[in-house]
């Protein structure tokens, strides 16, 4: 991969740029380590407000950033853009689209994938949102969906068209349902009037009992009268079944025809091949030790969405799959790293402080649950927006999404409704009119 | 396509949401007029800062602005997002790929494309900068080039990856070989530290003997000037043959190895089946009277890129492609319809009124010719900027961009340096390393 060998300097690779791996390479001494980033984008995304993008609120260069330009310091740094596609732990080594590298120490911090939990239909006809690509083809498929809505006459068609389905209740699907029931309110009957507004339909089914299962009860509860509120048909303890591009099968024999499914219902580890299946769980997360080191290899390390480190009482499944626990694990290795993996002295167990969880449902309306309170309504909307705001990186992504934020909260508009790139329907339902 | 007849009102079919069509669109009475606007995207573009998507300056959403949320007045006003592929101008239809239409009226307003003159080559192997998606392929193309280039242990190859060949010393031409020359002084030393960013090379060939034909001598002596001092190699008097995907063939038995050649050498207008040859010039542009009117068809206008006004002293071959001549001539348009046409009043023919041209060649510099001076330097960019903030629409675009360009000036920085769809390389000249 063309990256030069310096003498007694250990190289460290880390894969993934996420919170995690980002934190790491950020913070790992260079004096003493060769830092190598891989990554299978040139940018780090900022998850929690892919919705936004999604939902024609912002564009992407406001939640995406510049690897290269986050990383300051050059020295002893190199990033790779390249795609991971084995690990040969026997020889140390990486390998990737691009060639491959030996490593002294790995940390893996790849994140998750969504989980469709094995069905192919699912997978082939719903719509994910955890990439900017998959946030930027939602945008362009919902934009898309009116423009054709415009066109039938067949008011069947019409009405699967206009009906959109997001399967997952936790905080990307409460927050997703929340701005296209705000684009139902305040944006689509301006753009389109020759259209019943009134006739879209938004449903959020949870296969649980309770939405935002991460977080308190009430908060969930104030969820979800406002979502109720803002028109959310909200169906709890609901479990789809199948979807063939045209109806969703949930258990009991209900069903909703729509041609809008999106998929937020679960996440699993982006695990690579080479490592063991009994090393991992379930859903995919490698299994670490209270140090995050990997239970089977002295040099290799998980942190992030892909680590599962159990603790018997509070996260007996491993930490919460967000950013929180990302950041923290970041900061854990790269301190280890400098001050305690190259002299062998013993460490203190990672520990995980939980800060507090938020989700935010529409203008003026949030849930946050910290240690000590509970917060909803328009101060808990006005925290979200600020720890959202100072969680992007960089002055300017501050400064664009910022402005974006208080025009639209004065406009009551969305701004960037625009199909770049038009996304091509897998599914051949639509006849021409 | 679904759109009611309403009567004793005329339809007037616009096709294209540029800057012409757009002017009708917004200025057409619609107690007089129903007003059906056809365009292929959802959205304005404003061609004169793609150059800026391309070199990683402003992301799309500030240069594109929904074409629903611009047209405010709805009565009588429709959009639809279709492509228009025949015009019937015997039955008076438009037929696209959703449906067809009957028109009362039409006014075409397709405006232009690339001209490769013919050459097959060119056209696969070169990239054009027409669109937004055109211009995010090439940005993402240079960024990814940079990444290729730091791989490969072949200099040979990093050569030909580092090389850029901009083909077309006009405005475009220009003011991309300005950006591209400050990317190469400002940010890719910092992004590519392990790279020689002294080997990158941008060259700018113009067919004629001096750049920016539709300028003053001294101006273009000028931008020459710039150019040169940001280290761009201007070629003037230098025709390109041909380009495999590896070598540029230039008259005179020269040549360029590159991987990068962008083609910026000509646009023709962008026509629809159903027009006779005999009606258009070699440009494809459609002639006009001076009512704007097509010779053959009473019922059927053209304005903006597409139309071709002769007028025998000052514009023998049309007037210029550019925004203003199409801003001009929808307001004659409209202005036309609205109190002329249908008393069958005689008007007064068009006459275009140049208010100026200009063109920027980076921080700084610019270069103005106004109707009875010119500027240069600082003065002239600070105008240059002012005019094409002032030419966004919308609050919220002009307040994105001026934020952004505030940023560059003092970070010395291209903000979206992100590869957020890869380009595929048509030529698979690259080895693997």
């Amino acid at each position: 991969m063309n990256i030069p060998t310096v003498n007694n300097l250990k190289r460290v690779v880390i894969i993934g740029a996420g919170f995690a791996g980002l934190q790491v390479a950020k913070k790992l001494k260079r004096d003493k380590f060769q830092v190598v980033l891989i990554d299978k984008n040139n940018y780090h995304t900022f998850q929690p407000l892919l919705y936004q993008v999604a939902t024609a609120g912002l564009e992407p260069d406001s939640i995406a950033n510049s690897i290269r330009k986050i990383i300051k310091k050059k020295k002893n740094f190199f990033f790779r853009l390249a795609y991971v596609h084995y690990i040969n732990t026997k020889k140390q080594k990486v390998y990737t689209n691009v060639g491959e590298l030996f490593y002294d120490y790995l940390i893996l911090a790849t994140g998750s994938v969504t989980n469709y939990f094995g069905n192919r239909n699912i997978e082939h006809f719903s719509l994910p949102m955890k990439s900017i690509p998959e946030a930027l083809n939602l945008r362009s498929h919902i934009l898309q969906d009116f423009e054709s809505a415009l066109l039938t006459k067949d008011s069947k068609i019409r009405e699967k068209l206009m009906t959109f389905v997001i399967v997952g209740g936790g905080p990307t699907g409460v927050e997703l349902a929340g701005a296209l029931a705000e684009m139902k309110k305040y944006v689509l009957p301006h753009d389109y009037p020759d259209l019943d507004i009134k006739q879209m339909n938004i449903h959020l089914l949870q296969a649980s009992t309770r939405l935002l299962d991460g977080m308190s009860e009430k908060s969930a509860q104030q969820a979800f009268k406002n979502l109720e509120e803002l028109g959310v048909n909200v169906w709890l303890d609901c479990l789809v079944k199948d979807y063939d591009g045209q109806i969703v099968f949930i258990d009991k024999n209900k069903k909703i025809e729509s041609y809008n499914v999106i998929w937020a219902a679960g996440v699993k580890g982006a695990m690579i091949k080479g490592f063991l299946n009994e090393d991992m769980l379930n859903s995919q997360r490698i299994l670490v030790d209270n140090s995050l080191k990997t239970l089977r290899y002295n040099n290799i390390f998980a942190i992030g969405d892909i680590a599962c480190m159990i603790t018997n009482k509070s996260y007996p499944n491993g930490h919460p799959m967000t950013a929180q626990p990302a950041i923290q694990q970041g900061n854990f290795i790269a301190n280890n790293f400098n001050h305690y993996l190259l002299d062998k002295k013993p460490i203190k167990p990672f520990r995980y402080k939980n800060l507090g969880t938020m989700a935010t449902i529409g203008r003026n309306k949030a849930v946050c649950d910290f240690p000590y309170f509970r917060l909803k309504g328009f101060l808990a909307w006005f925290i979200w927006m600020f720890v959202h705001l100072v969680g992007l990186i960089g002055f300017r992504n501050r400064a664009i999404a910022l402005t974006n934020w208080i025009i639209q909260y004065f406009h009551y508009n969305k701004s960037v409704r625009l199909i770049i790139r038009p996304f091509n329907r897998k599914n051949n339902q639509l006849k021409k009119n």
